[in-house]
Formats: structure tokens, sequence, C-alpha cells
């Protein structure tokens, strides 16, 4: 080794900690996707083995030297020096929680995932109450070790969004409740009622599929490189360079949630897919935060794949999948993709209650990591928040607490970031409309290939090398805002919702 | 730690060595089953990154230090001494081999996998040429620093079948091809034409797969603690504790692939599924050698699905899937499952030629390792060996030289192990059948209950406690013999081809 440069040697040992993330990823992916229920038991200790075997690299006395060294060696701004950042952020959080919290947590969050799986089937929250209380306390443990005293939530939420603190979140969320309620009130006021017709009846899984890959495809997907499966819960996987693992479910009588699903999860994927390949195992080899990937699959599922010229392209295809929709059109169509009810299912929820359902989440999981609430409350305060906020309320829990897989992988901090991710699509949304003035036109031919173009030069290109609020500024001349998506909204909700 | 026994330690430690073993296999499976073209490159470094941490493992002087406690503590004969006994075997092996080629190899034959999986299908070896020519070099090595001057063909064959040897099998082999002419020639001469037709027609992939789940699950087999899926070349894969993978491919003109793959494969997953929870994760918890494993996918596949005991039972259930089938009787089936014709495919050989098979690559992979042989000059050295001993030859390579995973995978000395398992199961087979004198009428009425204890008690319960020689005395009260396969097949051959 020694003839290798310290930014050499560092990269040869990232790459083999990436590989081992990449195995947690399949072993993760089939997790959900093909493994037998016998095989929980033990996937949750291979899980806890290979964490505690990845622990052990990023705490390896000679990476840290490394990492000093490089840091010490990179021209600022240089690509060695963003590496070499990246790759001390990770070596820091390691080495402050010890590798028996890190493999206790990868077999507590494996476990738990299974019996949430269990619980969401049969509706029986008490399936799932002492695993998720155990993961909470974990996850605490682990927070407290990164906190030094300050905030637990914001050291959970820099896991996935760098940077982000629950004292920005606070006033973002308090006026996105300001500015969305009035628009649900002006839904919920308006004499038009929306006419769903479009988007019900029956639908074969089959068909649903077919269509839902046409599309991905067209977006720009390569399925030589990457696939789609079902799952309870659709998700999107980078699990290595050239393998991006999509899942997706459906309805049978309604076609929005596994299209816009397939194309969420596309958005994603076409992210995981544009990463640079020279940067592949390397630091800043990565998706750059949670945010900035929300915003490219929003961006495709609400900009474009909820848009009118997206549909003058895709309603003869979907007429040629059913032909039960031989007599749709667009203008019938696009109102029934922008109706405004609110409804429990999270990722089924409509572009303006959406952000509300995630104020629940940001609520109770900060409630829950201040022992405010205890996991016993934990069902009954879920329905009280939606009774308050969104004015429904869910009559099981499968449909409630449970809907949503994140709290059993210990996934706390995690949910702000599909609001964060909203306003960022918006935003880049918009910047890209003003680069490309015929990107209506292009949408409506089918061709998405632009706009990929964009997304690839302005987000996927630049990998891990930026921060979330810099990549955004570059990408837009400005910092995130929520006008953009407060624009569009009310531009839709105008729009469909005026008689 | 300091409170635990060194025996406890070593099962610690021994556990997430067995959990890395077990990402790999998923990662195997996943290679074969469903993953992108594009993840090929990714996953081959996967493989070598926990290849090297299983090495490092394996080698770490503490596990070298408990291995040789617990040896010193052990009670002779007790499980802490079988334990002490089986990790000191991977241990001695590990350390004797470098980490660079632990790692090379990994990666060369998750590379060497992928270009024959395209060589196959493309019929062209030369695909495939140079990355085997890379496999064969660095399993040389690895021979080479196993055999300490000696055979390397007996080091490598160590790996699958610990104990056996070269000069061990050159006789057995020179037996076989002695008493299984005179057999294949008895077929040719006689003037019985085998009516193939009961097993030829059209037969959906579907129908197959139902009836070969249904087989599969009356012989035992759990599929909330396993799976079927298909792939290029069947295989069972025994990931964890609960989690047993299966594979199967089919011809839609002919029932006899699927159906016996698939029992094979069961076989095979009986065996994993047998194995006794309470040593999951332990030196002595896997399965004991590839013989005694085959000898399982053998006996299920020749001695219980080709019977006609069997067909009494499986036959109904047949013509409730395929209608076309039912004018069929069990003695005219019956023929049709034994018939001896030298043909090209291994996996599909009859009962008689299948040893010539295997004799062939015998010869040739250990012509390979003393380089008497180039990979250049195989293709046409496999076919004049099928010339010379089978009397035919493949129009191309893909049924020829590329038929077979084995080789891209860097397995030289397995094939051997197959003719060991066919001889194997015969013998136990025998004994069973003294053991149950009704275990024919069980059979006919679909109860394999009671042979299947008897595997469990006599084979799968003692895992890898037991030496395969001795776990054969043991349940046979004999060691492994040539007679009871060749009384059998002489049996099924004078009987098909007497008119």
């Amino acid at each position: 080794m020694s003839e290798s440069t310290p930014e050499q040697r560092l990269l040869a040992l990232w790459g083999e900690i990436r590989d081992i993330t990449a195995a947690e990823g399949l072993l993760a992916w089939d997790q959900e996707t093909y493994m037998p229920s016998g095989g929980v038991e033990g996937r949750a200790k291979m899980m806890a083995t290979l964490a505690g075997v990845k622990h052990a690299r990023l705490t390896d006395p000679e990476l840290r030297d490394l990492v000093a060294q490089c840091e010490e060696l990179a021209q600022p701004g240089s690509v060695a020096a963003a590496n070499a950042y990246r790759a001390r952020r990770e070596v820091e959080r390691a080495s402050k929680i010890p590798a028996s919290l890190t493999k206790a947590l990868a077999e507590a969050t494996s476990t738990a995932l299974a019996s949430w799986q269990e619980a969401r089937a049969k509706a029986d929250f008490s399936l799932f109450r002492d695993d998720l209380a155990q993961v909470l306390d974990l996850t605490r443990q682990e927070a407290a070790a990164l906190a030094n005293g300050g905030s637990l939530y914001d050291v959970l939420l820099d896991l996935y969004e760098p940077g982000a603190t629950e004292a920005d979140l606070e006033p973002l969320f308090a006026e996105l409740k300001r500015e969305l309620a009035p628009l649900v009130q002006q839904a919920a006021d308006s004499r038009v009622r929306v006419d769903e017709s479009p988007v019900k009846g029956q639908f074969s899984s089959a068909g649903q599929r077919d269509f839902g890959l046409h599309t991905a495809r067209a977006m720009g997907f390569d399925f030589d490189r990457g696939r789609l499966d079902s799952s309870a819960h659709p998700f999107c996987s980078g699990i290595a360079g050239g393998d991006t693992r999509m899942t997706w479910r459906w309805q049978e009588d309604d076609l929005r949630p596994a299209l816009f699903g397939i194309v969420h999860e596309t958005g994603h994927g076409l992210y995981e897919q544009g990463l640079p390949p020279e940067w592949d195992r390397t630091p800043i080899g990565d998706t750059i935060s949670l945010g900035i990937h929300e915003s490219q699959s929003r961006l495709w599922e609400n900009h474009v794949a909820r848009s009118k010229p997206f549909w003058e392209w895709a309603l003869p295809r979907l007429q040629g999948t059913f032909p039960s929709t031989a007599d749709l059109t667009v203008d019938r169509m696009w109102p029934a993709l922008h109706t405004v009810t609110p409804s429990l299912i999270r990722v089924e929820a409509d572009e303006a209650t959406y952000n509300l359902h995630i104020a629940v989440r940001f609520e109770l999981e900060r409630a829950l990591l201040r022992s405010e609430l205890e996991v016993d409350d934990l069902p009954a305060a879920w329905n009280a928040a939606y009774r308050e906020l969104l004015g429904i309320e869910s009559p099981n829990d499968a449909d409630g607490v449970l809907q949503d897989i994140h709290w059993s992988m210990g996934a706390f901090g995690y949910f702000p970031t599909y609001t964060l991710g909203t306003l960022t699509a918006a935003q880049l949304f918009a910047s890209a409309q003003e680069t490309m003035p015929d990107l209506d036109e292009q949408i409506a031919s089918g061709d998405f290939s632009q706009l990929l173009r964009w997304l690839r030069d302005n987000i996927h290109s630049h990998a891990g090398r930026y921060d979330a609020d810099e990549l955004v500024q570059k990408a837009t001349g400005k910092a995130l805002d929520t006008k953009p998506f407060l624009d569009y909204l009310q531009a839709v909700v105008r729009e469909v919702y005026t008689s």
C-alpha cells in the first residue's frame, strides 16, 4: 500500500464500506420483496453483523488518519476535499455510537419491520408495540450519543437532511399549515364536485404494471440497470451502480396509487441511475440528501405526471391498455388528479393535504423523542392529530398509525424530508420551465429527455458533492422557498375548484 | 467478554462468520434470479468485499486461539469437540490462502458467472474463455497454497467432500464405467423402444410450476421457510435458518426437466430445512458435504419420484393439471421415466448415463488443473470425450462445454460429489426400505412423512457433526458401496428393456 496516496487509500477503504452498504441494501430489499416469513430471525442477525462490520470499518483508526491527511492535502473546493468532508461526517458519526448499539439497532429494526408488516396486515397495533418501543429506545440512545446534550431530533434529522434543524422546520410547517388551510377550505366550500370516475373502475394489476413500466421507460429509467417488483410499501433503493430497485403496489379499482407510485419511484430511480459512474463507491458518489431525493420523485409525480401535457401523451396509451377508458379526455382526466380531500393514507394523499400528513408525524415523533408521548398512547395521539389537522379519523390502525414503514426502521426525523422535497421539486421545475420554454410541448409529445438532461446536469451529476441548500441555490439561483410550491398549488386549486 | 467461556466466545464469533456467508448466499441467489444485467460489476465488488471480510474473520488470531482452547477443553466425541474440529478446518484453510487471492477469486467468479450466462445464451464459448482462464488460474493458485506440494485436485475436492481423494475416485469411476457400459449396451441392443409420449406434449409453465409446488409441499418442504424461483441453472441455497431458496426451469414440451428438477432441489431443500435450529450459526450447524447433499436430492428424484408407487399418488394430480394426460396409466408412465439414451445435458441425463457425464468432467478438470489441457482446447476436448464415452456430440457449445455453471464459479473438484451422492442415495434408500417394509404403500398414498422422518433422524439432524463416511456408516451400517446403486439400476433396466 505504500505506493498509493492517502486519497487512493481512502477511496479503496471507502469502496469496501460502500460494498457493505450495498449488501445491506440488497438484504433490506429482499426482506420486503421475496424473503419467506421464516427468514426474519436470521435476516435480523445478518443485518446486525453487517452493521457491526461497517461500524468497525468506519471507526478504523487508519481511516480516521487518512481523512485527516486528505483534508490537509486537498485543494479547497476540489473533489478530493468534498470526499474528505463527506467521509469525515460518516466517520465522526460512527465514532460517537458504540458498536453494540449499532448492532442492536440493526437487529431490532429488522425484527420490527417484520412485526410492523404483520401488525399492519392484521390492523393490530399491539403486535408492533413492543418492537416499536425497543426501536424507539435504541434510537433515543443513538441520538443521545450523537447530540452531546443538544436536540435529539436535530441529530436524527441531520442523518437524512444534513444541516436541517427542528428550529428551521417549525416555522416552515407553521407557514404551510397557514397557507394550506385556506386552500383546503376553498376546495371544501366550492360547489365543484370533482368527477373521479375517469380514474375509477376495474383495472387489472397486469395492465397497470404494463402502463407503469411503459411510463417509467419513457421517463428514461433503464431496466437493464434496475427492476420493478411489488412490496407492501413502495420504495426505491439504489443498491449499487447499475442496480436500482423500485417497488410498487396497486389497487384494482383506482389507477392513481399504482401510476403515481411508479412515477414517484422512477423519479427516485432516475436520480440513482444518474449518479456519475466515476464517483461510484466514493464518499461523494451517493445522493446528497433525502430532501433532494424526494424532490426528484415529486417533480416527476406532481409537475409532470399530474400535468395536462403529460396526459396528452399518456392517454392514448392508457386507452390502449384499458379499453374502458376509451371515452376519456385530458380535460376530464386532469381534475381527477388534483382533487383536494383530506384522506387517511399519506402516500395516496393529494398535493394540498400531503404536507399536513407530514406535520402530524413531525409533531408525534418529536413528542416521542422528548418522552412527552408514550408508545402505548401513540395510536390515540395519531387519531387525535388527524381529527384536528385533517378532520378525519381512521377506522383502524392499519390505515392510521401503522400505515408507514419508517418508525419500524428507526427512521425518526425522516418524514420532514418529504416536505422539503415537495418544496424543492416545485422550485426546480419552475427553473426548468424558465430554461426550456417549450417544456410543455416536449412533455406532450412524450419527450422527457431534455427535462431529464436538465436534472442530470443540475442535480444528479453532482451526487454528494454539494450540500442540499448549495445544490438548490446552484440549480435555481435562489435559496429554497415555499413560494413556487404555493404558487403552483394555488393555481391548480383555483382551476379545479372554480365552477 | 471476560465472563464467557471460550466455547461461547467461539460460537459468537462463528455466528457472525456464518451471517457473512448467508449474505454471500443471498447475493449469489439474487445474481442468478433477479439482478439486472447492469448490476454485474457492482455485485462482483460486493462479493469480493464480503469474501475479504470473511477471510479476515477466519484468520483473526483470537479465533485461532479460541479454537485451540476449545479443542483442549472439549470432551472427545462431544458437540463442543465437533464444533472445534469443524472450525479448525475452516480456519486452517483460510490461513493458507492470502486475503488478496480470496478477494480476487470472489471478484473473478462473479464476473465469470455473468459471462458464462451470456456465452451460454449465445452458444459462444469465446465470450467465456478469458474469464474462465482467469478463474482457473486463480483456482490453481488457491489449490497450490493449500496443497503444500501435494495434489491440487485433492485439496479442491476436499472443499466439497472432506476426506475424498483423486486416488479413491479413480477406481470408483473405472468400476462405474465398467458396469454401466453393459447396461447402456443392453438398452441399446434391446428391441424395446420406450414410448416417451406420456411425458411429451404441451405443458404450460404455470401448470408445471403448480404441479411441482404441490409435489414439493407433499414431500414436506415448508414454503414459509423457503421459496421457488426460476433461474438458468436450477439450484438450492440454504441462505439462513428458515430461509431456503430453490430454483427451477422448464421445457414446455417435456414434463421431466421441471418435475425432476423441482423434486431434486426439494430433496436438497429438505436437508437444509431439517438442520437442527439449536446448532444454527455454529460450525457444525451446516450440511456436511456435497456428496451427502446430493444423496438427499437423488434419493427423492430417483428412488421416490421415478418409482411406480409415487405415480400411483401423483398421476391423478397430474391429470387434474393437464387434461391431455387423462388416459395415462402408471404402467405407461413408468418406462418413460427410465429410458436409457445417451444425451447431451447432464442435469437431464438418465440414471445409467449420468455418471458417465461426471466421468467426462472429472477427467477434463483434472487435466486443466495439471495444465495438460489449455482452456482454448477445452471445447474440442469436451466434444471428443462425449464422442468416446457416450457416442454423441453437441451441435453447439451451449449444450456442450457451456452447459454447467460450476467452472464459472471456480468449482473444480465439485462434479464427483454428484456421483458420490447418487451412490449414497441408493444405499440410504435401501436401508430405509429395510426399516420400513411398507414404504411403497406410504409413498403410493402420498404419505412421505415417515421417509422424511427417517432422513431427518439419520442424516439431517446430524448436520455437520460427523464426516460423510461416518454418517453413511451410522445410517446404513455399512461403508459406502456401489452395489445398492448398481442393483437398483440393473433391476430397472432389466424391467424396462426386456420385451
